[in-house]
């Protein structure tokens, strides 16, 4: 059976890490969630139970990192990146900004990845090579994902790697992933007062990980 | 501000309730989460804190009801179907099998509404007249969407329904849906082995389902 590690933490977007989990569980795939504590307040309701500490993390084929406002303080927190740094897996993946703690770590340095549409440049800072415009990115053992909702995607892929397209191809059908988005998802797509009107909503949040990104990147050096 | 009541239980797929309570979020409606319990253990690692119990949920716009494992002990619960059949709200809404709860609470009577495409047909036994091959189903102010994943598209829809069209274009910009899956989710379209797979896996929880709704029906008249 196929294993899983899920990182866990406090302002993680609740989605990014549940589609993934829903998905995976639909094909078989363990999933183990790893945290810093016993138990992760994700936001004010929601809580996950951890199976693993940072440091007494077991074997797995993969590990996730999804993204989230949260990324922020686990950009500054060198026991996390101490862990994805020493993680021995087979895949290195994460979904939305989460990609900035997989690069923070030093796992994207010379690799293709991508992020949140609006965050990708980001990676640069760590070396790597920013994908706009694709839902997924594999380069060779890291398949980062894009914003939020493309870890719906981003599990069904994992899954075909990990178990065969057949239980990617029934988890799909399992989840009734057959969408019909109302309107435009990604900024190429979107009307310009869309676009607009997200990127100045988001452009403190955007300094804030950069400046984030900036002095991981100058502190860890795994 | 418009504000969601989402009920929550022991055993509801994780990913029906977590994609529309993320897009409300992203578009600023408020929700509530509305429980028997003052937490809901939904797995074994996931809990959540309610705001309000089933008897003294505030006045909102609309009622949200996931689907999942857990419908099965909920058709048996009678203050679940107390609440929903007493609870004034403008919009009565359900993801995924979440519909048969409605309808057992007597809400889809004389309505056109969808489910999970599995279990769809059992609607007609509580006198709505089943949709198939449709994403969100709208008929007067029920609004039904098909299984787990469908929650997003839900999700923008309501969003557009009550806050207007911009937030719901925001909320799907900043959530990045803009899908791309690898394989099929409707059972027109998979392979014929995955959607007999799928049916194979299914049929146990389809009669319990089929007997869990009658008895309901049977037993509950509001």
């Amino acid at each position: 059976m196929a294993r899983v590690l899920m990182l866990a933490f406090e302002g993680m977007q609740p989605l990014d890490f549940i589609a993934p989990y829903d998905l995976f569980h639909s094909a078989g795939v363990e999933t183990l969630v790893v945290s810093e504590n016993a138990k992760t307040q994700v936001d004010k309701r929601l809580g996950i139970a951890a199976d693993a500490s940072l440091s007494d993390a077991p074997e797995a084929d993969a590990i996730l990192v999804p993204g989230g406002h949260g990324i922020g303080s686990c950009l500054a927190h060198d026991a996390t990146l101490e862990f994805l740094a020493h993680c021995k897996v087979q895949w290195y993946t994460s979904i939305c900004t989460g990609s900035l703690l997989l690069a923070a770590a030093g796992l994207l340095r010379g690799y293709r990845a991508t992020s949140h549409w609006r965050y990708v440049d980001l990676l640069a800072l760590a070396g790597a090579t920013p994908v706009k415009g694709k839902r997924i990115v594999i380069d060779r053992n890291r398949m980062t994902g894009g914003g939020v909702t493309a870890g719906i995607d981003f599990g069904l892929h994992l899954v075909a790697h990990l178990c065969g397209e057949d239980q990617a191809r029934l988890a799909q059908l399992a989840l009734e992933y057959a969408p019909v988005p109302p309107y435009a998802g990604s900024p190429e797509e979107a009307l310009s007062e869309t676009t607009h009107a997200y990127r100045e909503r988001s452009a403190v949040r955007y300094a804030e990980l950069e400046h984030a990104l900036d002095e991981a990147l100058l502190r860890f050096r795994g």
